[in-house]
């Protein structure tokens, strides 16, 4: 079977494996006073190049966005987000349970703009609306689409004229990082906090939080504490951060994923099948018809999403752990479909 | 250094760590919907002799009592509890963050029963008032005492006869079999959902979350993903639990660590210390004054509530982790302080 | 001045105010539990011709709409609403603060019908969704359109079928009612919740919720408590309503009302209007040039809502306060507007 | 019937109905932006003779304690108030359902103090506790016991000390100035936020909540709206307040109420009657066995509070109507009981 489904479907990386081993077998300090924890903040906050930053981890993504979007926001206030969002089609209204609307925009490839901004804040001068006050963004974007530092730039520009807060989910930064032209250290430039998620580039389980602006880092322990997303054992996700940020492993498992997603991409163009986004990062969208669709499954693993009667949106993830083989084998099957 | 700090200051059991290992490096199916997860809920059931129960796997205890006292509560709803209670004192107002009060019951030893809880419901007759609908307790409690099978008959039958959920915390309830004539198989018969952690019984992470009352269960996963707890590598979390469920592996530790209590009481007797409750379970609670407290803390670990102007609480907490030495140790440094 | 500003700018009916006058000046019983919010709940249920309905008074419309959607509502369930419903647009994200996601349903006319609820229903079936649990609806509707008979019976028929409650907005229940087919006593049979608005028919303020399934009943009141919105002095509230109802003059006010639109409606077809809505009930919708409505706003008072760059939607509304010659003093001052 | 059930039984003053009488037919502006709204609030700024106050009107004592106490809190942040505190006791769990913890201080007489208040601090300093940010009390209290100037500047004092807000619940204001040494327009230097109740005080309904603190204006309004606390016809409130505030109306009822109070204790003291609170304000609370308090009931009108197995609170509320015959039939009466 050709694996494709997702880029959470193994284990770890070897590295992180072998670090939990380096963990004291007892006496650690517990909900991430230890120094494992401590050496992987570090470790974070060099690439950063930046000491100021709070880093905080959590075991996974849905209550990463819970801590970063609501820790600070006032009953009245709302978040902005494209209609296409993770937190707006996903996570079982995670956001609106916390008790803030989460306003839409639409758009065509999942990303937002300044122009785009700018035209719905214009719907919330009235005391009869929520105070816009959080816009929310993901590097890579649901649709897999990929923002570059100028659009970055932009959006967070009209975030701070407008007085909000910008927070960039980063469920695939390590791919997004490969596939635009950031760099790691423009990340703290470029908004007010955002993740480095993990749980989809070698961890068994974590992302990292990381907090920019100082009001966002007042009392946020007291708020994990709260929603129960302090782990006892912080000294685990210490220890897989360690393994993945001291060498370069992370950004280096994000490049091996962009990397297969371009070979990938490339393949299918040649096979000329009908793109449903243009790809441009490790999730990749065709059309097929729902007969090709079960054909295809018999050899490879994906999921799909609806698109009309008689076709759906097949999605392709790629990861650290695909291979060439796995993407020729499964280029091969889609050239084998009837049209 | 002796450890008596806590329970959860281990990395995890050397069993539990070798389950991991045999995980699928890729390939896994998210969201707990994989084959590990489902043969963890299967050995579990098997134990509970009930096919009947809903088995989900929470990352750690705050977020497993918010899953379990929150998700089928009405607005108006509320819990009753022990004023010493875990998510009284601990959780950073975790249950209120749900919307809901928690009225409190004072007691002697952190235990509820029948006849303090009948007495405080006589207060929430008028619509001035919430209505009472879950009861929490713990086993062990937060002050480490043990129900016995029939104090919680008593306290369940009282639930039921006036229309709430008993919902049991057991973060230690390893312990809690080992230290009380319960039979494991005897939980699904006591309450409507309980928990047996394991953060704090030999796994990296994660407590098992099990439902009996039918209500309950009914779109339990929605609310789970609407709180973020549902972890995308829950295959990872299986595995652990196959590991500590398959040979007995749970309550093996679990007595372990309650012998090594029956131990340390023994010889904290004989050394004629204060004791500020009576030792029946894995941590024990002394009293001592601050000038002994910082010479005991040269060579042993342990956590220190306050108590008056001179003296404080010392709680010394032991493990499957915890040896005979280490407890002949600290018990000798402790007859070596001043009276 | 002409007013068609909107239908709560007038004190109260003279009726209402006089009933006032004939209140025990002391003595009363507070918090509902008085003989005039008897009287005045027995009178609305015997025009429901129905005894076992639950009548409460609230104060306004938006603390209406919380208490009727949100007292029975688990955290994981959500709220289906037409997008120019009320409760999305006007209300500051009421609804998201009690921690409830709406989801919309785009309409042409602000209507819901069963076919667009059934081809919606279809997005809910995943545990990363929210459950669907309550139909919000409004008679009349945000755009002025009314239900018929046979509509709501189809839409309740619906929810009912999919285990959901249907809420009917009657902010303007009385132009609902001498606008569409519907008698009132048909309502509890359409529904399972529903208001009968006074605050924009002849009341000081007041809106009376109307509970028929047993469900909502529970516990009901402690809600009311929770969220402040149980009157100390509902004497008050209670003595309006019985003026409303002892004889007909709910009824006659929005007959009035709907009455004088009839008029207007014709009036302006005369005259060669754009409509922006077909024109059925107590609100009218028509397009001017920016230009021209300065113009307008001399002698006329209205509201003005967003269009496209040169263009407004003006609203008119009428109410029992609406006389012919205003009607006929306001259509002169468009007829004389520039083309 | 001599009437001391409370102060909140009769139907408003005479002045309060004839102004209301003034308010124009229709053509009144929405929401509070009308003419009377806005005359009313200069009256009441004028009297503390401060102009940079942000009055809002809303319908009761609790929706003014909701809105006045979560408006500005960030979700890990609590309230302080004394365990007998309205909020406590009588609201059904409105302040929890806002998500927030109200932590209890326990008194002996209803209020707090700085020194219960510094001690009652020192629990909260590790990120498992809220963050306690606003200070609840009430003048006068739910035991009928008056905040002195010294004691509230004491009070505010610590709270600016711990950058806390501190909120005073002026359900009973009139009568809390008419009962000690502070002076109306002292009000504004003692705390952040108040209210000023009129349902207690002559009005039909309504109660004047007054933000001092700059950051607590912000986006007020928004929030009330969320809250469904907005009247449609703010101009009903805004009139009665002109007929409270125009001509001192407001501190003469509070006067007339106090000055009741004051002679009806004098004649329970003469009566030799058992005070459960040393009487200083409208609220007067004696012991009285159950026996007595059935034939007590004959003829007189009072609430009854538990007390042990045999006797029960009585209490006595004093307001504006209550006349000298009323309280001399009722101490003849409380004479004629058998000891």
């Amino acid at each position: 079977m050709n694996i494709f489904l997702n880029d959470y479907n193994d284990l770890c990386h070897e590295k992180v494996f072998a670090k939990l081993q380096e963990v004291n077998a007892k006496g650690n300090i517990g909900y991430g006073n230890d120094e494992y924890t401590q050496k992987a903040k570090e470790l974070i906050k060099s690439d950063f190049e930046n000491d100021d930053l709070q880093i905080e981890f959590l075991a996974g993504g849905t209550i990463a966005n819970i801590i970063a979007i609501s820790a600070n926001l006032l009953p009245y206030e709302g978040i902005i987000a494209a209609s296409s969002g993770h937190i707006v089609g996903h996570e079982t209204g995670s956001i609106e349970a916390t008790g803030h609307r989460v306003e839409l925009i639409e758009t065509k490839d999942g990303k937002l703009s300044k122009e785009l901004l700018v035209n719905r804040l214009k719907d919330f001068t009235d005391e009869y609306h929520i105070v816009p006050k959080l816009v929310y963004i993901s590097q890579t974007t649901e649709l897999g689409t990929v923002y570059s530092y100028e659009e970055l730039k932009d959006i967070y520009e009209t975030c701070l004229e407008y007085g909000m807060y910008l927070y960039i989910d980063g469920a695939r930064m390590a791919v997004g990082l490969a596939a635009s032209d950031l760099e790691v250290y423009d990340l703290p430039d470029l908004c007010d906090i955002f993740t480095m998620g993990a749980t989809k580039n070698g961890a068994l389980y974590g992302e990292a939080l990381v907090v920019v602006e100082d009001e966002l880092k007042q009392n946020l322990r007291n708020f994990m504490r709260q929603r129960g997303s302090v782990m006892a054992k912080g000294f685990v996700t210490g220890a897989e951060f360690i393994a993945l940020f001291e060498d370069g492993l992370y950004y280096e498992l994000g490049k091996i994923a962009y990397d297969m997603s371009v070979y990938l991409a490339e393949e299918l163009k040649k096979a000329n099948v009908v793109f449903n986004q243009v790809p441009v990062s490790n999730q990749i969208f065709i059309e097929l018809s729902d007969k090709n669709i079960e054909k295809l499954k018999e050899n490879n693993a994906f999921e799909i999403q609806p698109l009309d009667d008689e076709n759906k949106v097949v999605r392709f993830v790629t990861s650290y752990r695909t291979t060439k083989e796995e993407i020729d084998s499964l280029v091969e099957d889609i050239r084998s479909l009837e049209a």
